[in-house]
């Protein structure tokens, strides 16, 4: 006999079991279903691309992550590690092809050889949405509005979308003297939040040699109570209306007009670290559990694709981290679907396999998802298959009941029993309770 | 200035543009939604696995095509080339946390460095769906029936879906002395439908070195008329009833029980040519368009995960070639939909943003996927942008619609407009034509 090869997979990677599958589908589904509503379109790139297309930009510590190889035709190739750098490609690529604004959503795994820990992982799913190619603020406004409908759409309503503009941040540093330490500064008070005032302060006065010129940041980056005064705020510190405040004011007007402004927030000490990003900014956080830190990040930038092609194309974008966004369902308690079938036709005689398929049949023309237990194996180890895989209702059919075309109808979580029934009165009864 | 890079992907590999990728996801939803009605239920593996893993099985020829190489921690690592080798080690790793008889469908990418060809691709979408730890009757029918099923929800009708069994043949070819060269004669009886009879027959010869009995090969698997007149001749030419005659014999009952017996043809040159298959074989093919071959092929298998424990786990399951099936599609005409975008609202004045946007939100609510065109370009330009992207209604609200509450709605395929009218009003004539 050969040896066994031991089953085991890559440190970093995982399987996921019907469970949690089931769990990512619905969640896939439902964001799908939000973005389509709004007239986003689907596109697919491939997972491997020339090394030079994805690497280009990235940082040495991207490089180190990548998992990047020589094909069979010795071509330097490595997998995505993000959906942006594939989408600049593909803009850049197919831009005579596409119709602007171009707005599209895009579900997909990627790969970083990141240190596998506790909520890391090596192949994860990215849930990415842009429109490119429009200036307006109706697009600025539309992804805003598009993340609090997939939350809400997915059963979360108390979340705090925090945004802001790094126009705005940028005339203030500027006025400040200090936009060539812009970076640096940006850095710091992307921290604010996780270790607090004082440390941001000490932090800032590093880099501005000057306490009082970092405790001004500070005081900018804290902002006021209101939506309204802290635009102000903002305004006034960073040198008097302009393009930048007037974008954020018609937002505002806009979530006001929809009556959904109470999700957001102005805040200025979001920053969105990175060189990209332009315009503005935005983090979300669920109110019920803002450790786990955002779970829906973007914001507006001015050229998509300038490694790949001359023109400029502008566009605003989100990103869900949707392993983190599933974390965070399940520590809240809003997971708990986790079977797509609904009924479980259980066997108790072989001989009417024609019968239970024919039940079945009817049932699905119904919606009802349906299965049929293939053996007769003893009754009690087929209600705990029902029971494990989550199913609701159970239908029992003897002999005598195939002989008079009804059947038995059990609830399988009040057990309550329907007996003598049909499978018109069945369906009925299992319709309200139907989980697709 | 730095130097552009060349925005282009690798050899063999696609990008997916929204017309192809709207094509491909309606499909994949419509397959997913007829394997929950079934009780199947989704998994997933990671792309990346073991090469020892992956490949101990494979012949060199899979080695040459597979993506394979040395990760950043010196493992040897490879791209899964196929759904069949991670759903056997996934079921071997987690076999005490399945419930059995366990019924799982799985679409993802795989991967192949073949050489690119027409149709061929490097990267390619699979859609597998198996029941495994049941030999019952009940289960090997059920995937024909879902096969069935799966096409027909689609849009295609006209199939016909060849089926045999392993067990038979074998029998067949033991009573003919040829066992030790069943492998061989598999291969050649696998071409009958592109080479011919003449030249299946000389193979047969040269393979078998007895014309008769080449000739006695031929009249097996040419069959007869009928699925029952075939059975009869199998049964007789393989030396009488047995289990596996009584099988395909069980499950023609179960067809005519159901009155599906039409689409299922008995045709014992099917025999899929891999040693993997043991009981039912089948392949599906378009009966306008029979030359693309195959769309959907398995059977019945007595040891899936042997290679990683001991215990034997038969099971039965059946794959669709999308790619090939997308093609088909096309070729025939089932390709129809390409938008899921119901309405676009049209921007005739900036000022009105955030009217349109409460529009789209109220129409949102009955269902209705519709965009808001961001900025105020020429009114040709948006009748432009919303005809290229299939959107079959376009709506109009100029200052004085918004103070009336009222819009003008346009079929923009049928050129018929409504003017005056509510946005329920609106929602009432776009709902019948609603493509989710």
């Amino acid at each position: 006999m050969e040896n066994l090869i031991q089953p085991k997979i890559l440190k970093g990677f995982r399987d996921f079991l019907p469970d949690a599958e089931i769990k990512r589908s619905i969640l896939i589904e439902k964001l799908t279903t939000v973005f389509r509503s709004f007239g986003f379109v689907p596109i697919d790139t491939p997972v491997l691309e020339y090394s030079e297309i994805l690497l280009r930009k990235s940082n040495g510590e991207t490089e180190k992550q990548v998992f990047r190889f020589e094909d069979n035709g010795g071509r330097d190739v490595a997998m995505r590690f993000d959906l942006t750098v594939p989408f600049a490609r593909f803009v850049a690529e197919h831009k005579n092809e596409l119709y602007f604004p171009f707005k599209r959503y895009h579900i997909a795994k990627v790969w970083r050889g990141e240190k596998p820990q506790a909520g890391r992982y090596r192949e994860f799913v990215q849930c990415d949405f842009d429109a490119v190619g429009s200036d307006s603020v109706a697009v600025d406004f539309e992804i805003l509005l598009m993340m609090k409908t997939a939350l809400n759409d997915i059963g979360v309503e108390d979340i705090t979308i925090k945004l802001s503009h790094r126009g705005i941040f940028n005339r203030f540093l500027t006025k400040l003297g200090l936009k060539d330490k812009s970076e640096d500064i940006l850095r710091a008070v992307d921290k604010l939040a996780k270790i607090g005032k004082d440390e941001t302060t000490r932090i800032l006065t590093e880099i501005t040699l000057n306490e009082s010129v970092a405790k001004e940041i500070l005081r900018y980056i804290q902002g006021s109570d209101t939506f309204e005064s802290t635009l102000a705020l903002m305004e006034e510190m960073a040198g008097g209306e302009a393009e930048d405040t007037k974008r954020i004011r018609d937002i505002y007007e806009l979530m006001r007009s929809l009556g959904i402004e109470k999700s957001y927030k102005l805040d200025p000490s979001i920053t969105r670290g990175l060189d990209y990003y332009t315009g503005v900014v935005y983090e979300t956080f669920l109110n019920k559990l803002p450790s786990i830190g955002s779970v829906c990040s973007g914001g507006r930038y001015d050229n998509l694709a300038g490694l790949y092609m001359k023109d400029r194309i502008s566009g605003v974008g989100s990103s869900i981290g949707l392993d983190r966004l599933i974390a965070g369902l399940e520590q809240i308690g809003l997971d708990k679907q986790s079977s797509f079938i609904d009924a479980e036709i259980f066997c108790l005689d072989e001989k009417l396999t024609s019968h239970y398929m024919q039940t079945a049949q009817k049932l699905r023309t119904y919606g009802i998802s349906c299965e049929v237990f293939p053996d007769a194996k003893k009754i009690g180890q087929q209600y705990t298959f029902a029971e494990k895989k989550d199913i609701q209702f159970g239908i029992l059919i003897k002999q005598e009941d195939a002989d008079k075309n009804v059947l038995t109808l059990k609830n399988l979580k009040t057990r309550e029993t329907f007996e003598n029934i049909s499978v018109e009165e069945a369906a009925k009864k299992i319709i309200p309770n139907l989980k697709n």
